[in-house]
């Protein structure tokens, strides 16, 4: 018998095994997708970079392979350097030998995408045939295959030319070079086409992964990642939404609800887009975490954001298919689909506050609130205005990006504040730029972030903690060209290591890389004091611990405060050293009262004095009254 | 110019600028292992199984590549069915196309290698020399490459033939056949040999994924998956350590403590190794789950499992490095480098049950329980026993796992109870089989474990229960040979959503696969009937959501409750039914003690005669006293 008949034979041999084995792939490859939590049946495609040498084939393969891999999709780049110099290493150039190559890499990538990943191969690959015999091996295997033709123009290739193989080609050293003395074949029908000319090569990967998303290969982008979705009515809709909300039956919000209703609709809490239906309440209960359906990632969400009803209203209401939130009769916003749930007041207290005492300044405000909770997504009339003079502070995610982009900013780090500033906070925000800057990063912006929202009475008020932060900044304390002062909307919870992980999680929406943590960070005494021995509602090391072990928050990372006193030895704030712990002052708010009360400066170097001045003034107010 | 010279100087282009992406690649490569929580620097690997046809190759591949998706960790499977139907159809079987297929199957190794995947290549590949160039091929890439030896016997391997070939081969229709007609090179230093004579293909597959795990390519087994880890001192250690233990300064424990030791030692918390340390107990009390350093894969764990000491003996031990704990003045385990921390008792209660009630019976012997917790890996000097009669019944994770395959279970679903059974349950019971039988398992065994740790003063005793469940199995109510009646040592705590994570948790460490879970469960009603409407601690609905919606349970499959009820139309236990609900009634605790009381039998059906007669008995005595 021949080789020719034996080679026969045992092909039909393993074609038959073939069937027997695909089955068990079939079923191997449902849990590589659902382990990934990715599109139902996905199994892994290939894209198909070609175009003449130097059109940036292989940087937006490596664009696209990075931006993957980095949102845990399988990619893998085949292209000249890891196929020439291994498996075609026995091919030339010859027509024959370019046709093989070519062959060779389609039948690679095709196992590739069998194995559940998107191959992106990047070849100039110049001739129609080739590319389709790359594309019918992906079709016989029913894989994807996506050509992509990145057409750059030939003058701007050899303007470019990194290897300088058009020199050499136009030199004649090198022969049949593709675009020179060979024939480059426009693809006829590709599924995009990219022109790398006067583009980024993000910009140019972006189209790609707008393909990848469009076709159903890749989930749309999440949070930070993306635009951060707001809830807002179209502009060309307002008329027409609020006379629908005028006829709908509406429920009375309090400022607390508008508040939260602002940090919902300009996407703090994205992908939140409501307040909270019952499954999400509860995730965010027990796992201070939720994922969904739509969100197959985890998200962090540790704070229940939720709207309370009274019973009354609930019973008007049951059934209903869309209600109007209404701020001082002035409709707000449309919930749909409205899901009413009882709002277990002392279990959602206990596992959110870790307390139940009504002592506690939130815990009072939600005992005193409604029995029931009503969840729902929102469509918002237009942006929450508070007309207070202090607007042009509140910043929405989206804009806040915006600015960190036109500022060319390569890292952002933010810190969270519902104090005034003394300069021991300058000095660490100053340390965590030089941090920052030792590791590489060129830009460094500050987003100064005083939290804007309800607060309890005796924390000093927002107008006055914003006239104190702009007059450090103007001071030059700290630098205004790398510092973003803008107002967090949000309310105040109090509610300790829970809470901090909120905080951490909307900067983060708000295109934060850095979140710099505290001691008993969103920490208040315990209403008890006779509770612990520290008299503390939360111990002082819980918030950082819990916030760096928290779910949802891979893309921020978190950077421990140093504690900063008054070193009376040096006559300026300092990090505190333990070994010398008689040489440091802690200056707390009481003592920050007594002096102002008492005309009394505190000592050199502690604050900015214009910011003291602002300070004094509205201490010694508080104590007129 | 010729077209070598073009070649070697496309060639040298080529060559320089791999170096360039080479660091983009290594950047890719980092965050591809991160992303899978991976050891550091994974990068993939290739396995090479070699052998004769009919070996057991591709089985064993097909084995391994399964269990490693399953696990979430990236492989594929090359072998003649992939490559020889695609990429190497133009080769045939001379010898230089087989060394050329074998090479460009190393080729392509290499690339799934360095695309972060455990390549698993399953080729007869005879000749020693291909497979050295293979090998070499990874090795130029810095990558790993194992070589496997499938070493059947010919006359094994002849006696399969699955596939023919050998028949075809003695026929002298297919020539040169390997291992008839042509030589099979043994390989002289394979990193496996694989025998798989009287072997099954999990066996064999079990030393691959070992060499694996010790290779530190893939991390060691979790949970359910592996032999469950006992916290067991060597039998043969037991004298000296009893010796040290006596030398230690101890910690009085009490018997609850002391089921908790239970529960620790036998694995019911695997992979907790002991009383939780400070970094653990805030992640189980804040999301439900941990990970740690060792345990990247996210574990469930709702519940604190903690060791309370009075501040007086934390005084006494600061700074120790080791201490017993004696119950009865008796050691019973030490934990080294214990951690103390300060026991938030109000905060933990309140994370953990949603109030913070005193009238709670759990809650009340937190409140009554030390101020510090002490955290640390725990040995115990041997198994629990009680002496009570039942320790029979009382078998460990492994002892479960065990018997479940001694009856040789493709299934097992669980029933977590702490009452007595009535034929409502048996009624469930009998359903959960017959479902599971239809969705194709063929013998479904039901782990009917109800939990034999503390629980409150009014709860039937644990002695009585299993009277009454064993009369119940010896009734033929449920079948004895596919059930499993044993006691889950746990105390039990009453704490609802919460707690039921535990009990599902517990139960998968077991080796269940289903577990069954119904209205309400660990609830009891709030101290405090008036807190809600419902009267109850917990919504009837949130433990079966929260549990579904659970982290770390990814291997148990929630089957919810059915409510049955007595059909006095029928005269039986039934499934209720909504639009004929006055035909069902309800036959609660108190019912059932009140028929007791007055010498009456519940209604025919409801529960097995005997088991009603032990029931009957103890309540008449508790009545009696």
């Amino acid at each position: 018998m021949s080789d020719e008949t034996t080679n026969k034979k045992q092909k039909t041999c393993l074609q038959v095994a073939t069937n027997v084995t695909e089955q068990k792939h079939q079923v191997t490859r449902e849990v590589r997708g659902r382990n990934l939590g990715l599109c139902r049946g996905f199994r892994g495609c290939t894209v198909w970079l070609t175009g003449l040498s130097g059109a940036g084939k292989t940087s937006i393969a490596f664009e696209l392979e990075a931006y993957l891999v980095q949102r845990g999709i399988p990619a893998y780049g085949l292209d000249g350097d890891n196929i020439r110099t291994g498996l075609n290493k026995n091919l030339g150039f010859t027509q024959a030998d370019r046709e093989e190559n070519i062959r060779r890499v389609g039948e690679v990538a095709k196992l590739f995408a069998d194995s559940g990943v998107i191959a992106i191969c990047s070849f100039i690959s110049p001739f129609s045939a080739d590319r389709e015999i790359a594309r019918r091996i992906h079709k016989d295997a029913d894989l994807k295959f996506y050509e992509v033709f990145v057409d750059t123009p030939l003058a701007v290739c050899e303007s470019r030319d990194v290897k300088g193989l058009y020199k050499k080609a136009r030199q004649g050293v090198l022969k049949g070079f593709t675009g020179i003395a060979q024939e480059y074949q426009r693809p006829e029908n590709p599924e995009l086409i990219i022109n790398t000319d006067g583009y980024t090569i993000k910009e140019s990967a972006k189209a790609l992964i707008k393909l990848l998303e469009t076709e159903g290969i890749i989930p749309k982008m999440k949070s930070h990642e993306n635009e951060i979705a707001e809830l807002f009515v179209e502009p060309s809709m307002k008329a027409a939404f609020l006379h629908e909300a005028k006829t709908l039956k509406s429920i009375p919000i309090t400022e607390v609800d508008l508040q939260w209703i602002q940090v919902l609709s300009e996407g703090w809490a994205y992908p939140l887009r409501g307040f909270m239906r019952e499954d999400i309440y509860l995730q965010t209960l027990h796992f201070n975490s939720f994922i969904t359906d739509e969100h197959t990632q985890r998200q962090n969400q540790s704070i229940p954001i939720v709207l309370a009803i009274s019973t009354d209203a609930k019973t008007k209401l049951d059934g209903i298919s869309a209600v109007t939130l209404a701020f001082k009769g002035q409709p707000v916003a449309i919930i749909r689909k409205p899901e009413f749930y009882y709002h277990r007041k002392e279990e959602r207290v206990s596992r959110q506050f870790g307390t139940t005492h009504e002592g506690h300044p939130y815990i009072k405000m939600i005992f005193e609130g409604g029995d029931y909770l009503v969840g729902g997504e929102l469509e918002v009339v237009e942006r929450i205005r508070w007309n207070d003079g202090l607007d042009q502070y509140r910043l929405t995610p989206n804009e806040l990006r915006e600015k960190f982009k036109e500022m060319q900013a390569d890292t952002v780090f933010a810190f969270q504040l519902r104090n005034p500033i003394h300069n021991g906070h300058a000095l660490l925000m100053q340390d965590t730029k030089r941090q920052l800057t030792k590791r590489g990063f060129k830009k460094p912006v500050l987003l100064l972030h005083p939290l804007g929202g309800w607060t309890k009475d005796d924390d000093v008020p927002l107008a006055v903690r914003m006239a104190q932060h702009q007059a450090v900044l103007d001071s030059g304390a700290l630098k205004a060209e790398d510092t973003v002062l803008a107002i967090f909307p949000s309310p105040m919870m109090y509610a300790g290591p829970t809470e901090v992980q909120w905080h951490a999680k909307a900067r983060m929406n708000a295109g934060s890389n850095f979140y710099i943590v505290g001691r008993d960070p969103a920490g208040v005494p315990h209403p008890n004091k006779l509770c612990y021995p520290d008299g503390n509602l939360y111990d002082a090391t819980h918030g950082q611990r819990v916030l760096k072990m928290a779910q949802g928050l891979d893309n921020l990372e978190i950077l421990p405060f140093r504690v900063a006193a008054y070193d009376k030895k040096n006559l300026c704030m300092a990090f505190f050293e333990p070994s010398r712990k008689n040489d440091f002052d802690f200056i707390s708010g009481t003592k920050m009262r007594t002096l102002a009360r008492t005309g009394e400066a505190p000592p050199d170097g502690f604050m900015v004095p214009q910011a003291w001045q602002i300070l004094a003034q509205y201490y010694q107010s508080v104590l007129g009254q």
